[in-house]
């Protein structure tokens, strides 16, 4: 790592890969000879549209996206998300909705102003620390589709397995997207708010099954509408720029890992060497369940909040940052996204241990 | 200007001062010893929290925004604002809209959706190369609002005066924002996109009397509730970190240029420049009639399409890149925002002479 910099674990907006940053750093002032930053393009020019047209491709292809599916660069994130899926895809009618965590549940409240939202499922009882199996989940058979966030950031679990339903998946996958590997074809629509796997904050992707699109409700703000962005190529008004030639670095970065299988395998190694020391530690315990648990955020604690302040504290003095967890999950909380080295994970095992020995 | 960079006339995105862009460059890895990029903070860490701060504080002073209004940081442009504003004011009744280009007619076509548009004129008939007296506008009493856009960037019109009307006044000032003082009191809301004269797009600013919000319709989505993200200070969801950082960067160059005021003396003498030649040439014309001409966006052309794609490419030999005319309007366009310096509209003149002196 250079020197100066920290490992953040933020839950995001999050680290980037080095390497990215220095090619956005070098490319800045004249971006390869066209004597101009890409802050400064024209959305419709020779050059941008380069950019634009190689990203999607490089997303396609990483993703193994089929060309059933269309592939939109938004804006408004995940929340602005939360109401274009139900304007979109629930004809007023009725949806099942998997509460595993805050943002799905977020999302379940705001799809009620667009039609009858059906829970199948809610974990809040055991406060979010495991994910449902197949068999649990209450589907509705006139669900115009089933929505589920795959991996909570807050609580620090993650889906294991694609559920089966007969409605479409539609999937939030904003804070485990090109971690893995994923079945496009399965899911009728995904999304992605771009600034925990992907890129900075601004950028929202959705993947989206071109034949479920056309049934937007008739008051949904044109760029809202999957058709209408499909139509336009999301180009209906001004992308979010930077945000997706930063997307098309972090594309290529990944290429070099070795892809999304790359980024699978570095993921588990990431969170193993966490989750086993938090097994066997006699101060920290994980919060989620085994066979729940997300590789992406690594959510723990002492159990004494004061220790976990110190804790925090303790660690960012020696250059790891932002392990505080969300103020509505407390304790602490280790986001192993993809651009986290693996040493980093190794220091925040090394780090717990020093800790650990002064305070047992 | 730094060797290899260009003169830039994009209409948007467009060009950032070049000083902006070298502090972005030096700050890129580790944004004052944070041991990070801007890109790479959370939003609610105390870094990113300052610079979001500051830049509301900076922007308020500029343009000298009264306590009756907030300032909000959001995304989705100004065609979600089209959306936007009629959803939150428009209470499902009635507003007036001044067509005077290509933006406002899209806006008026948006609020369709949401209540009865009426249009207090629309100056296609002129190929909107003027803008009405305020005796022209065609005033509803009933109306909520009243809509216009100060500035249309295809047509290269500017309103030179603020109507007056019995209803607020709701202002598109996505193309001529910052490059002038204005009596923002007068209005009831105005927004714009950061992609002309601000920061790099995937930011829009919007300024909103406090009074007029709260009486949005059921189903707007959350992010599009004036009311929720004043309540929220613009952080019900992750904003675009970046584009914001940008922007606070422009608010301290903009500063040091001698705020509004220092902006609106050196638009008019770019603009003077390039219109006084176009009124003395025997070659090129202004689209834009005198007393409704743009000093962002000045419309031209030569009256023979062969002849003006000779002189975009002739001028592009040269390094002045980006001159050709929105797709609708045709000719030529030559955006002269904050950040194009007078040299750079010198340049262009001197490049029309040269080309008018071997043509005529």
């Amino acid at each position: 790592m250079t020197e100066g910099r920290v490992y953040n674990f933020s839950a995001g907006p999050s680290v980037l890969p080095e390497p990215v940053l220095q090619r956005a750093r070098a490319e800045m002032m004249n971006y390869r000879g066209t004597g101009m930053s890409v802050m400064e393009m024209s959305h419709r020019s020779p050059a941008f549209s380069e950019i634009f047209t190689e990203t999607k491709e490089k997303f396609r292809s990483m993703l193994r996206i089929p060309d059933s599916h269309e592939i939109l660069f938004l804006q408004g994130g995940a929340t602005l998300q939360f109401a274009a899926v139900p304007m979109n895809l629930m004809e007023g009618k009725t949806a099942d909705y998997a509460v595993t965590g805050n943002f799905s549940g977020k999302a379940a409240k705001e799809a009620e102003k667009y039609g009858t939202v059906r829970l199948a499922c809610n974990t809040e009882a055991c406060g979010h620390s495991r994910i449902p199996a197949q068999e649990e989940l209450c589907l509705n058979p006139d669900a115009k589709y089933f929505y589920y966030c795959s991996n909570n950031t807050i609580y620090g679990t993650e889906w294991q397995y694609v559920p089966q339903t007969a409605a479409p998946l539609v999937c939030d996958m904003s804070s485990d997207i090109l971690s893995r590997p994923v079945d496009v074809a399965r899911y009728g629509l995904i999304f992605a708010g771009a600034q925990k796997n992907m890129a900075p904050a601004g950028l929202t992707v959705v993947i989206a099954d071109r034949s479920l699109t056309g049934r937007e409700l008739p008051y949904t703000p044109q760029i809202m509408s999957y058709k209408t962005m499909i139509e336009h190529d999301s180009l209906l008004n001004t992308p979010p720029c930077w945000c997706i030639y930063m997307l098309s670095l972090v594309l290529d970065w990944l290429q070099e890992q070795g892809g999304v299988e790359g980024m699978e395998q570095g993921k588990r190694e990431r969170a193993k060497l966490v989750y086993d020391f938090l097994d066997g530690s006699r101060l920290f315990r994980a919060h989620a369940e085994p066979g729940s648990r997300s590789d992406m955020n690594v959510t723990f604690r002492t159990g004494d909040d004061g220790l976990d302040a110190e804790f925090i504290a303790f660690a960012a003095r020696r250059g790891l940052v932002n392990l505080k967890g969300h103020k509505i999950a407390g304790g602490m909380r280790a986001s192993l996204y993809n651009a986290m080295p693996l040493e980093g994970a190794g220091e925040l095992v090394r780090t717990m241990k020093e800790f650990e020995r002064k305070h047992v």
